[in-house]
């Protein structure tokens, strides 16, 4: 057994000798710390003589987000470790590989992904990712409906919610996503040229209530082993290949909200085309394709998820085709409140997105945050008379056309 | 550390002597081991010389029911206890007191009841309880706000709903309230007079989606720590004292899951009425207390859920006023769907209820039946659209005019 400490390169290195056929014994291997430093350490390990790597992961027993630090449980490492593994066995294809992971150290030895991009910045650079669509929408059917009570054993499901309760990093959820946003909160860096509209928010009663009941979801509809925080930024990617990492967020709950996080962070960029499309013309080609990009995940995952349940369904009660209709069109509305709450958020709470804030031209950057928070929270207010993906897909063209 | 193994009458003496501050030292005690042996041993133990008794509670590694026996976990005795005595810190008053819980023995013991009647046979035996709707009422608002993200630390209740999973027996509920009843399973005991009904509500559509939604819900809607069988046989009851027992079923479940139960088995009572009231008179009367009672109930719990919400609430994005009245119009449509489905199973499910089987008049028994039945889906079909607890009671009014 080891005592946890924080790991130096030359441990590192030493641990990485031990993981089993992989690098040549006695070869000389180097390590490069690529971690923010805010909650992880994340070591890259490679050997020259082959071209062999592999990346070291070790949680930190602390958070630091602007400047400040506060205590963060090690056990994320293992929820996310443990969280990975369940997702490879459903979906090889779309995660790193585990390779080890390690109680004592926090520590999870994985595949390195060095080949690939992250998605957010695959998207500010303006590339298109014409799989995308197919294995985000298998990931999403695949790894909600496989851990629901849809496609699992029911009653192991329910030692799985008991392995993912996940206090911790729910809270920052629940406080940054469906809290703060919206009241005067400290967290909270609101860009002067939306301040008045940031303010309506906080009184917009109907707006308040759909967010209420959106965070009580959030709290307590334990239905599937969600990632959790699926932004773009978790998601690394090229053309042929999406690898979805940093499932520290994972616990039980609704389908929507993972599917919401991939939509809301699509529609981020999409309203961040204000600058950094060249043209009208390059801006509206763009944001065809982002659009499209939502509209086939969305019939990715719902035609998955209704074949894969039709055939490996678990459950007679559940069988019935009245209950799959009413189950995908509650998933749906989930899905467009939890995206219009992760829009809300990223505009002017704590840790907003680079899609916008990176941006050069001022102007082009409050537009963008202004159709943020239009789509935002016409999505939130809409939620629960949704009737079909085209619903989102027209706010978020409305949106673009008022000034 | 004792080894678990079911204990003797002498042994169970033994243990009750070493329960600090209760009995006289070197004082005789007798016990008498009152359990129907299909769960649990309850042996009674009591002092001849002060009057002092108690109650010792262990659970039996198996249950037995129509003769079958089947393995069950003794986690389910630490799951009553530890849920007792949550129910006592919040109404000290309305559950027996827990003086002691052994783990390795699945031993609790707890007050003893003995002056008290069970209220299923209260009921059968047409008497009233002029302050049980005030104290189920307050029950059920307590135990169940106190333990939500309403009324509680919202970390702390996930840590809850960890030691609350509770596998087994909520399979029991699964199979033998949302699954068998609606198919030809060979769990069912169907009454031939009814057999007719029973087998239309096999190919009922829209009933078996309520069903199925009803279900999904119990499986996935964390919102409180229920009591998980809250029927008249878990209630001891006085015409001044109500003690609610039992609750080896507790789980994070709907809110409405424990308010349905006391609602059917009232309801099953007012079916029963066929046979027991000696005449229309009695048993309009009668049948008039107990809707007045679900009526009291409702009005008891909505008004100190409320209340207690305004006064102790801790949550800020909960507080909103429409977020109140929606959640509570959706604890009603629950727990009026849950009504429902409690009152079908106990028609022609495993194990039915006393309130009807025990009736002696052949055809007044099959009245019962199809009165029960007739409200039962009623209630299920209609839970999502209720407004009101008088939709249940004109539900219930409707099904004694039909012939």
């Amino acid at each position: 057994m080891t005592t946890y400490h924080a790991l130096t390169e030359a441990e590192a290195v030493a641990y990485a000798r031990t993981i089993p056929d992989l690098f040549t014994a006695g070869s000389e291997l180097s390590s490069h710390e690529i971690g923010d430093g805010n909650l992880n350490l994340v070591f890259h390990i490679s050997e020259a003589s082959t071209g062999k790597s592999i990346i070291l992961k070790q949680a930190l027993p602390y958070a630091k987000v602007v400047g400040e630090s506060w205590p963060l449980t090690l056990d994320r490492a293992r929820i996310e470790s443990e969280a990975l593994q369940i997702q490879e066995s459903l979906c090889p294809d779309l995660v790193p590989h585990v390779y080890t992971y390690d109680k004592d150290l926090a520590l999870t030895v994985m595949q390195d992904l060095s080949d690939h991009v992250i998605m957010r910045k695959g998207l500010m650079d303006g590339n298109r990712y014409p799989l995308f669509a197919q294995h985000i929408g298998r990931f999403i059917a695949h790894t909600l409906f496989y851990t629901s009570d849809l496609g699992m054993n029911q009653q192991e499901k329910k030692l799985r919610v008991k392995q993912f309760i996940n206090p911790e990093l729910c809270k920052i959820t629940e406080d940054l996503i469906f809290d703060d946003p919206y009241r005067d909160a400290e967290t909270n860096d609101i860009p002067p040229a939306v301040r008045s509209e940031v303010e309506a928010l906080w009184v917009d009663k109907e707006l308040l209530l759909e967010v209420a009941i959106l965070r009580s979801g959030f709290l307590t509809k334990a239905q599937a082993l969600l990632h959790g925080d699926l932004h773009t930024g978790s998601i690394f990617i090229t053309e042929d290949s999406t690898k979805v990492i940093d499932p520290e967020f994972a616990y039980y709950g609704p389908m929507g909200f993972d599917i919401g996080a991939v939509f809301a962070n699509l529609l981020l960029n999409y309203a961040a085309q204000e600058g950094w499309s060249q043209d009208q013309l390059a801006r509206d080609d763009y944001r065809g394709y982002l659009l499209g990009t939502i509209r086939d995940i969305w019939h990715t995952f719902s035609g998955e998820f209704r074949s894969i349940w039709s055939l490996y369904g678990v459950d007679r009660v559940f069988a019935g085709e009245n209950y799959q209709e009413w189950y995908l069109e509650q998933v749906l509305r989930d899905a467009i409140g939890y995206t219009g709450c992760k829009m809300v958020r990223r505009v002017h709470g704590l840790a907003q997105v680079a899609d916008i804030n990176k941006l050069e031209d001022e102007a082009a950057k409050d537009r963008a945050r202004r159709i943020a928070l239009r789509i935002g929270t016409a999505l939130i207010k809409h939620n629960r008379q949704a009737q079909s993906i085209n619903d989102l897909l027209e706010i978020a063209a409305e949106a673009i056309e008022q000034k």
